[in-house]
């Protein structure tokens, strides 16, 4: 007997996410022996609290086909994480009676770790509670960090954007270096991670001399050292480039640039930003030259103009994975990506436990990273360069982007009101 | 007789830049009974004075196509003016010597205002030396502050840029900010013009009740109706887009943000930068909302991604019309573009006077900007929108964009070596 699906987004956005929601919407539509309607809650596990929900099988074909490309989270990802417990049941409570309402036998969710965490809680409550929900998760960030899993779904995008864009402004401080900007930083983020800042380096394989600093959050930033080095660069090049992580810490442990404390009714939350425009200033006091910096910010996840069609397929097929995981008769399991062969680059999904991997945090490794803490390896280009291959169609619409908003109908609410708490 | 043709780039450069290059190159060479060799002077002025030059008529066609699309100045701009004659006659000397040892008898300048005074300087000098030099300059700026122009060429492909830029944030925002970043600043280049800022606007075509707030440099920043104007928009969408000048200031005419004080030899030079950082900041603490912000920099001039072709084919034409203005006798003039139809886009190249318009800027005029000055008009709305118009072919390579660098062989020096002071 075929039970409901429930497919919700949550986390940071990748720019290829919506991949994904199309991926588990046609695998499960595909077997319907086993899966009844697929619903979407808008706004992830806060849509299911508040019973925002949309039927995705009422999705016309060119929806699905739109879908497949569109940026942003086509059903509103959100950064909400339930309450333990014991400090509140009812938003337990309420949960299980929308999934008992809506006949919700499967639960997809399309996350970071925080996520995950999240979704093991609530299957493993309903299940308590005699509604057995099968939990599975479908991994996408675009920071990498997820661990065992090779790459991330959503990293490949971001990494190209990234090296595009340092590759066209490497051209702007070729053509100017001589007398105007000699130095240029570039904030990527990655709060205890660097893989997107070694991403800059995949320019290496386009511009092999290129003077280019490359900071990752996982190296104690010394300010000597770095401007050692770019002087060094500047007498050799003549300028340089520098792409930094958002989250880079001194020797003592500090982060090099705070943009803010954000202040919840759970917790303080610091909010990065700005060291591309700390490092920017320290070199124009300390060498006198002219410095700019870059802070691309959101564009990095949200830029379909520069998805990668490597990283669009493990989308896809991350979400495909985690419906054929259900099928299987998995639970509680996140499908990630694993090498199949040594000589070429082709992956499968295999399954890991979802409490296991929402524990861990993958940071770049040793060996992807020179000795001074500066430069990446030849190991790291051959890591970073398969994942960025291919490019997806991309269409103008009165010379922009050709990106339609979705006007999906929410399902007319059934169950009692419920707000939730931010 | 035919005299040799010297041609430069200077200022901040543009995507399209190198499409005035090619024009020059491929007009000139359809007469060759006017005009002899085409050498190029890599960095402006300053390889005029250091005689490093390029043979441009040496470029095989393949080359001559790939300059057509590259990025950045294929033949390096430069921020460098001549001092006044009065205070540096030798500067003056040296050109003089390099125009004659080269035979060159016209000189075509592909810069902004301050470039435009320099080619009139070197002219006006040669001629009163008894070298006549005729002197056309070809336009170029981002920043369409060139005046009696309907447009400048660059300025459709950073505001195609930025617009898209917007269009993709905006599915970001609209994505995630019931529990995350409720507002988001984006910060466009304009010292004293708000063009850049108002290209914001055009994704008012594609969402037309975006809730965006565009704060030009031609408007002064009254932060508490700036307020009120964000938390409108918070309670009637949900979040508010921000598209700012760099050069904003407030009503006491203070820059809103200042990034670093550079200073030269000849004057002090405030670089701006950071207002859309410090609106973020701002509203974080007033509102207590999340925010975030964006400084695309260099990214808005050098993005090839985004070319528009209706500003390439500007920028081509404006490199042809050069050379036509000194086949017809023209001199110490810039071809500008004027629209030769209410009904239709299309235009032609007239001359004005170099002089004349180099002391001249345009800024947004007051029926593009709404009473309040936080959003533009219809009329804005229907001057950018034609500007970018079309795409040019993007091929990648590897995974990234195919930008192939030019190594250019320069000419060997024939003249007593020179250095330029900085």
């Amino acid at each position: 007997m075929s039970k409901n699906v429930l497919y919700a987004q949550a986390g940071g956005i990748t720019a290829v996410i919506n991949a994904s929601a199309a991926a588990v919407l046609e695998t499960a539509q595909s077997h319907p022996e086993k899966f009844g309607t697929v619903y979407a809650a808008i706004n992830g596990i806060v849509g299911v609290l508040e019973e925002r929900l949309v039927d995705m099988s009422q999705l016309s074909a060119s929806q699905v086909e739109q879908l497949k490309t569109h940026p942003g989270a086509a059903f509103e990802a959100c950064r909400f994480d339930l309450d333990p417990l014991e400090d509140n049941p009812e938003q337990y409570e309420r949960v299980l009676t929308v999934f008992k309402h809506y006949d919700i036998g499967y639960f997809f969710y399309n996350g970071g770790n925080g996520s995950m965490v999240t979704a093991q809680k609530v299957a493993d409550y309903c299940t308590s509670q005699g509604h057995p929900v099968t939990c599975i998760g479908v991994a996408k960030t675009i920071d990498n960090d997820l661990d065992i899993s090779h790459c991330s779904p959503g990293f490949g995008s971001a990494a190209k954007f990234i090296a595009s864009s340092l590759l066209e402004v490497n051209m702007d401080l070729k053509s100017m270096h001589n007398t105007s900007t000699k130095f240029l930083a570039f904030e990527a983020m990655g709060r205890n991670t660097g893989w997107l800042t070694i991403a800059g380096g995949l320019i290496k394989n386009a511009v092999p001399d290129i003077p280019l600093l490359i900071l990752p959050a996982e190296r104690a930033f010394n300010k000597q050292k770095f401007l050692t080095r770019v002087q060094q660069l500047f007498d050799e090049k003549g300028y340089c480039l520098c792409v930094v992580s958002e989250g880079l810490q001194d020797e003592q442990g500090n982060y090099v640039s705070i943009a803010n404390i954000e202040h919840t009714h759970l917790q303080d939350y610091t909010q990065l930003g700005g060291v591309a425009d700390a490092l920017s200033h320290m070199v124009a006091q300390e060498t006198g030259v002219k410095t700019h910096s870059i802070t691309p910010d959101y564009l990095q996840r949200s830029a379909s103009h520069f998805v990668s069609k490597t990283d669009w397929q493990m989308a896809y097929d991350a979400g495909k994975a985690a419906v054929i995981a259900a099928m299987n008769g998995e639970h509680g399991v996140l499908p990630i990506i694993e090498m199949t062969s040594d000589s070429s680059f082709t992956w499968r999904f295999t399954n890991v436990d979802l409490m296991t991997v929402a524990d861990l945090e993958k940071t770049v490794p040793d060996h992807f990273l020179t000795p001074d803490g500066m430069d990446i390896t030849q190991a790291a280009l051959d890591y970073l360069t398969p994942l960025i291959q291919g490019e997806m169609p991309f269409t103008y619409t009165n010379g922009l982007p050709d990106i339609r908003l979705f006007n999906f109908s929410l399902l007319p609410q059934q169950l009692a009101p419920y707000k939730i708490v931010k």
